[in-house]
């Protein structure tokens, strides 16, 4: 009895050869006796760590164990850098609808950086001032996948949708109020929406989309699936 | 006891001098019984009569007693118009996302036109293939109201205010399926609008949009409010 | 990498002339080192703002760099007024049920009138006593447009919707407790009404109300849809 | 094994000793080889049966083996009245939105006669137009306990609410189409009314709020509760 | 412009005259700057007054100006009792599931209480120890009017409905977790009851219950329906 | 291409080995092509069929080839029972609360006979009429397990958990009307009961009841879990 | 006014062009007296065609006109293939639950192929009987994209996502039953789930899934995105 | 009136012998001035205490008045073990899918553990990386009876299902985010799940399933249900 977490979580090291990505960390929620355990030790196996949701305490404690941990407040991501870093290969293009998507947005390209996408960033571009998405729209098209991120009624994915050749992975985000129901607006628009090629995650969920882009976008620069696991 | 519905129903005969508009019949599932009666009583109070939601069926039977009486069975509107009719003024635009929404904005369009207003279509101008709106949208800003009507994930509406300086009413439509849940996916992308501008009305209601994009019309042209009931 | 939001947020400063309204600041959530800067550009620019949603923080930070923005913190709104004001013109009458509707009648209020309307406030005429509301229907029936704000079942624009010849724009509360479900219980009766020219707003969107009942004010003053983009 | 229904089903005879009310039958989905043996029994156990939600064909079948049954298609209401018949005593009121809630209301008028009330029908009298409601109040302020029957946005209720001094039963039902989810809207309104002296029952349940409203009016008159069962 | 709220308020201090009971006051979220001038109207205009849910807080600003007024804080009721008190008559009985629902019962009781019924208490007697409410059966069936709180499943008042002959006003609470969704588990139950004389009021709203109670209370003790207002 | 549906199937033929009982067809949809060979192939294999959710068309051309399969209308069972027939062990009680909920009843019920289980029947004796369940209870005390299928208010399980020392597996039923929203009212109340050791299967899913209060049964009666697979 | 629907449809014909896709026609609810001339203009402009949701009526009529038509009744696809065929390249796997989810397999997999990917089908590997699925696991571990598609409780995805390292595109049907609410379980298993790798198409949607997956079957091919449009 | 709680709540002293477990105590809720005087209450009558949801602050007051009492923060149970302790027998095994899910975990297996189970826990097993839970499945399948407790897609309780011969007790916990609505997804999934012989309990509710899980393994060690109350 007693809260002896730490032998609960089963650390998976043997996923990076299996699915070529090492695993990732959920933050949220981990109890602070876990965490920097948990940090150190997929660094020594990986020689890398990518954490999401990440609180600014979080980042500190873990960084007291692990310096060269980098945290940015604003995705919350919490991560220590492959050495030397990957190279960016391919393009992800992530767009976002309002600037109170960025967190969002921000979670999704810097997954897909971490894990060695080029990213262009095209942000504040939602639906209801047209001009500024078709401003961006040629640079946009030249990516292999595009991430659109999007609260209130999540059109930015559709509209997009109609606009380029490649798959466009849709993050509805919980940002709005009243009949958003947390996000349920967006994602509903989006799970329904009349455009090809799209496809949704979670709200809020920044990291599947970028992941997601991440696998699409290694594709298209020549990896293939991995062997037998 | 017994079916004696007709002595239930209470025509308001009085409404068109209180509100501007003669009372309209919301024809579906009012039984054979009783509507013939409706129409000719409110033929003969006002002068004309607009029937939404009506079947073939209905179109018939009143046309047995009213002949001059007029059925489009895509929009299911019946209706005894004014004679000599109105002479049409100002200008409501009504956009429609796909083919299958067709229905809902020709109810829009056509309650608009019998009560007075000059009517623009502009149909199957969905967001998934925005050069088809925006090869339009001169004209539609002209418009002193517009009616947006889409199904799925109702984005049309968002991405016309963003375009327009005048109100959009906006029409979910039950379009789609799976995750739409009848309407709701769009009713809930239309009231979460990130635009300016814009409100919504029940699922599928033409009617009800009409209605409104005319009385905003009338006070473009220069009609008051009412006096006193 | 990091918080490099400011760079994030594109200002639509052309908005006034595509729309004939400035861009409007949703303040909620936008954090402390970009808002102060957002109001001062858009100051700038336009001569005036519209902010909605802001905490008394916010305006105290704002008014530190803009000494001449003024907060109300009844509906949250940050503003700085036009100089000199604009002439009052038309008439929007703004209806709430209950005295805890009054923050989002009054946001709605204020939104008109600082795009130029002149309003009649009518508060706390909730449709359990019919009395109040009757007394003050005259008044009501002269606005080229009525604001109804109710909470809980949301009867108030069915009722008003009834005895007026304008449109109603219906503005679901949050107000209640238990099945209310934070304001759904109020926007499906609004949506749902029996009565004729009603649209509906977000829950506890009065800005959206006013904006939108400006607009159809403005329409009734004579003022045209603006030219093209 | 096999359809052995019949003998699946206890008949509470006891039941109107206990209660003060004979068992009613809820017809619907009843198969045509068990109902005429219930209503038999009951007819010759309490010399009088209510049977509720009864198709033209299942009154044909009970009618061909009990001829004094009657029936009343618009409620559907299958009864074999008392002999002699209750004399009405004190009054209900039954109000109702449209001609399309005749039936429910209809439904709730017959169950409180057949059990011993006098009733007022006041039908066709919705908020949208007021003065229908406001031209028979002072009959309805007459009666022991109103039933308000209402589909839409179930606004009836909580006006009637405000007006009278005696139990508002509100009887929600599925009139409607769009958002009013099958009679969900008028539920959630009811449930949600600021008048007090509301209680709801289910959807479309006329017969519910007969029951109880007669239950009221029996107070009212002076008739105590049933002793110990 | 600025916080005017009390000019926003209407108080109806002709409503005791016209439904019988005076206007109650609704505490939660009324501001301090305004509550206590409520109490102390009410108070010199109908010499009592009843409030719910007051926060501790609000019962000490109130008590400040009102010395006399009382509060219970399980109930959150805050009173000014009339003087001398009313005689109590007939017998309300209010029954709950567990001890969680308690606070929601006491609003029932004590405000039938304040308007003068007799109110028998029957707390603790959940449906999954059955043996507790069949052991009190006899005296529940002695009111006139039966009030049942319960929350999760709210299976009480089926039970309960099952064996009386007088109403049964169902009280959904928020009490318990999961799915029950704040209530709205035991609030379907209560509207979906297969027992007869059962009506429903708002998830927690005990007060509305008390209050309906009452109504049927005074019916049954020989008191008519209130003239013409 | 074309419609080789029967390919898609994979028949597990060795699952009566790996977990004791033989597949069970789950009827409905399945195409007449495909479903008699089904049945053959596992009355083959495994000497016993239990088909669920048979339509009389498909027990017809099912007995077609396969004589001696037994159909049962009510509860849809189409079965080819084990000859020699098992023995039945242990005791599984079926509960049911109204004569509308029979054919899930009898779904349980039967699943369990063919799978070995002696069950007691005790139908219509849902909660508001206590006096019937209570008159059973020392039967349905003596069984290992309880089925307790009930629509509406679906309380019958709450009550029966506070009587009995053993597991109940509650079946919400679609049984009901308006609110019931095809039984999700039942699911939730059977979800949150207050009583100890419930869980809860699908809406109207007999069988996974009738399956897993065998499991139960069987246990109790000595029978150990089955081998590693 | 009147039926003039075939004016509304603005066939887009510089599609294929545009994102390397021709159009695709949704047939469902297409009227008759338009389907066969939208194919015949499609074949025309793109020499090929891609039907869904089509009707075995409907695939008579356009077949009437177009014999080289070809229709799937399970899929309910119907074709113009192009003339040479497509040399199917790199490899897309549609995995499958259960036998019922066969039609929206199917309409994913001849989607994929009628665009050009090679398919491999795994059908009936649903998680409840996880030896199924292993024992094919290294053939769809080849694949450069897999989709999944499941009803119930959709857990195949997760289940998938953790064995593979490229996207799964998540496909929830609409089988079930009771508390699946059309798709709704599946669809909320597939956005919730805990695998990486993963984004969902609407309930049904198996066009869009094939879609998605041949657009990152093509980038894995070494096509690049599109040019501007 | 007043805070007189204490006599509200009916200790259930005889439910020990009627049921075979003693009563359980819900912390949460319960107030300061109670709680200590139950636990000591039900320790003098039983000998032994199970409480759940009991936070840091209630274990110490519990403990100042019965030092005996033992608290786990993870589960927040807090106990009064039996002395002697009772023998383990026959075995339940838990499983969840992953660590964020361990508190829920550990109040099952602690509650079966208290009423006399041997229970084996199998954390962290989350079908997104089977390898780990078929690792263990051996072990799992020895057990009488599992619990599995998950949240997300709660897929768990279904790959589990097809894999063993005993009830599997199915727990969705609220861990998760975005369209996990608290539980819901997993609720649902399980709920819907393909597998045979599972059931679900309230959304976190490991209470529930522990006692269910020791009632079955009671019964599969040949204790009998207890005799008649």
């Amino acid at each position: 009895m007693a809260a002896l977490l730490p032998e609960f979580a089963h650390l998976d090291l043997d996923r990076k050869a299996r699915t070529g990505f090492p695993e990732v960390v959920f933050c949220s929620g981990k109890p602070d006796s876990v965490l920097p355990d948990i940090f150190q030790r997929l660094a020594n196996a990986n020689g890398e760590v990518l954490g999401t949701r990440a609180s600014p305490h979080q980042a500190e404690i873990v960084r007291a164990v692990l310096p060269r941990a980098e945290y940015d407040p604003l995705s919350r991501i919490l991560r220590v850098p492959p050495d030397p870093p990957r190279n960016p290969e391919g393009l992800v293009a992530v767009c976002s609808g309002g600037t109170a998507d960025s967190a969002v947005a921000e979670e999704a390209a810097q997954t897909a950086e971490f894990f060695g996408a080029r990213v262009l960033r095209v942000y504040d571009v939602g639906v209801s001032g047209l001009h500024r998405l078709l401003g961006r729209i040629e640079d946009i098209r030249r990516a292999r996948c595009v991430v659109a991120v999007a609260g209130m009624e999540g059109a930015l994915a559709s509209v997009i949708g109609g606009l380029v050749s490649v798959p466009v992975i849709a993050v509805p985000t919980s940002v709005g109020y009243g009949a958003n129901f947390q996000g349920l607006s967006a994602l509903l628009s989006m799970i329904n929406s009349c455009a090809n090629g799209i496809a949704t995650v979670n709200i809020d969920n920044g990291y599947g989309a970028g992941y997601l882009a991440t696998q699409i976008n290694r594709l298209s620069c020549g990896h293939l699936p991995c062997p037998t696991p």
